[in-house]
């Protein structure tokens, strides 16, 4: 045995007693043993909101644990792609990611109900459904598949319809817009009689600017400023319908939680929580800023859809939901779970939030 | 030296060397010195969400922390008065309380702005302020003269108009009515011509059952209940202007604040960052339940102020802010920030969480 060894059991010896003797059950001080984590996720180097606040969460993670649970963030692309963060977490070739559920629909068709559905729950509903729902029960169930521990992590609240270049007017001038939209509001639209594109972020300004697209929806004004869409023609700005509140994910290596002691789990899960709720504000008040900015630059009219065209899109949405709820058990019940939630919870928003903001706005 | 002593010693000599070893700076490790703090809060022993939401932070930062820092939750009575939070932590004879900050008014008239005003901003909006605006640096500012550091801490979101026993269809109907309503929103209604009683809580409802008052307020669906206010007589129960979104307070007394290793600060802060997404998610699911409970009894009818009431009590509401702003030259610093931050962030929640409640709802 040599000195570092020695030095490292009779402090962990040391400690135990120290444990007994204050009556404590403390795993942190009896064990001493220090935990490296790498973190992949599915955003591009210094993506505002996104990354910085993983980053954020890293960092808040050293400081809970005094160092002894590290972790090292990789964005998008430098260690996995972007969208390799599940299978990453899930093998364990790193311990944990941030990501968005529904990226993995095409393994987890469960997956999408915890990001964001068309018509579906605000941030608040979301985290409601989470903390004092079943929410996050369900979650953990289905990801337990994938040998993976999630916990909401972030939000980006109500995401932008989209941009158009010209007004939408009725259903019909959805007809042939060649429109880059994922996920279940790219199924929707596509139900809708629209074109749609898939295409990365990097590939969306020249796909406007050449006419590749029509329109393309982003995220909101504060990361769509950014993008510079504004800039190569007027467009017409729609608020969302298709991702009211949708939740950003921290995911962990089931194997990886399970061996920690239960204060650095506790750190990681609080941590999640402070993320969950700092990322959302981040969102609010710099989309507010955005927002200003693109008013300032005199080359968006924001207009509202037609009340006909969102109880279309509200009845295709529903239509999309239901076939998807049928693929498995899984999220049939999930979906049950989601839409009673809602429903209750929708009678209270009536008289609360959205009777204020009625009279306010 | 007795044994114990002896032993703790040992440890904590332990503990530094193996701090070395492994080339951290964990104050954690190094120090071992256990803490154990006292929370005193304004809510009565175990009740609901604000209470039961204290002991579990009291709880996550003992796991946080593997047990170096406890906190011994006292509810109101128990070690100092439900109004004397304040004054306790203040003075360091307890380290840190549970509470909301317009409850000292009559201390810090500019407290107020940090829980809630008449037509202010909802609790997302108080976050955003809070983490990304400038609203936690100011209250910190505030509370340094008291020698306190604040902490969002929960927030009950959007708070009930009242319950009246007879309908408001103008504003001539507040003339003469008896009710309970602390705060601006009970000086609001005293300018609208009604007679504001101060009752605590646990006497509103014989106050009703015996005609002392006409009308009383609250909080929301899952407390009102609770409180039997419906067994009283049939009510008219009106949604909310005078609280929007009241967050809740974590206070700590800055020297012991202060004395604590950076790992202990972290877990603080964290826990109260948790806390504070938490609790109104609590609330949110409960109220849900709650109004769908108070439904059922038949004995409620839910009603909206026409516009032109809450024109008025708008009105009303602004002068009133505006006299509390020009006490004192933080009230309108304070002030003057939370009204420009409402200002830009409106724009926003108008084509994002307003613009999709509109459809929705």
């Amino acid at each position: 045995m040599n000195r570092r060894d020695l030095l490292k059991k009779g402090a962990v010896a040391g400690a135990a007693v120290a444990a007994s003797v204050v009556g404590t059950s403390s795993s942190a001080v009896a064990s001493g043993k220090k935990y490296r984590w790498r973190m992949v996720t599915a955003w591009p180097p210094a993506f505002p909101i996104l990354q910085t606040g993983a980053e954020r969460f890293a960092k808040r993670v050293g400081e809970l644990t005094g160092g002894r649970l590290t972790i090292q963030v990789y964005a998008g692309g430098e260690l996995v792609p972007p969208l390799g963060v599940f299978d990453a977490v899930s093998s364990g070739s790193v311990q944990c990611g941030h990501s968005a559920a529904y990226y993995w629909a095409g393994k987890c068709n469960a997956a999408q109900w915890f990001t964001s559905i068309p018509f579906g729950m605000d941030a608040q509903g979301m985290n409601d459904w989470f903390y004092f729902g079943n929410g996050l029960k369900l979650w953990e169930e289905v990801y337990s598949n994938f040998n993976l521990v999630p916990r909401p992590a972030g939000n980006t609240g109500v995401q932008m319809g989209g941009w158009f270049n010209k007004k939408i007017n009725s259903m019909a001038d959805f007809k042939g817009v060649k429109m880059r939209m994922p996920g279940i509001g790219g199924k929707v639209l596509a139900k809708a009689g629209g074109a749609v594109v898939l295409l990365p972020g990097g590939e969306i300004y020249t796909s406007l600017e050449r006419g590749v697209i029509d329109a393309t929806e982003w995220v909101g004004p504060c990361h769509d400023i950014r993008m510079g869409f504004y800039k190569v023609a007027k467009y017409y700005y729609y608020p969302g319908w298709h991702e009211p509140g949708s939740t950003l994910e921290f995911i962990m290596n089931k194997k990886a939680y399970d061996a920690l002691p239960s204060d650095l789990k506790a750190a990681l899960d609080t941590a999640a929580a402070e993320l969950n709720v700092q990322m959302l504000s981040e969102f609010e008040t710099e989309n507010a800023k955005g927002l200003a900015e693109l008013r300032k630059s005199g080359k968006i009219e924001i207009l509202r859809f037609p009340d006909d065209v969102m109880e279309n899109l509200k009845k295709l949405s529903a239509e999309t939901i239901a076939e998807l709820a049928e693929k498995d058990p899984l999220s049939k019940k999930v979906n049950a779970d989601f839409m009673a939630f809602k429903k209750q919870l929708s009678e209270w928003n009536r008289i609360s939030e959205k009777a204020y903001y009625d009279f306010m706005l």
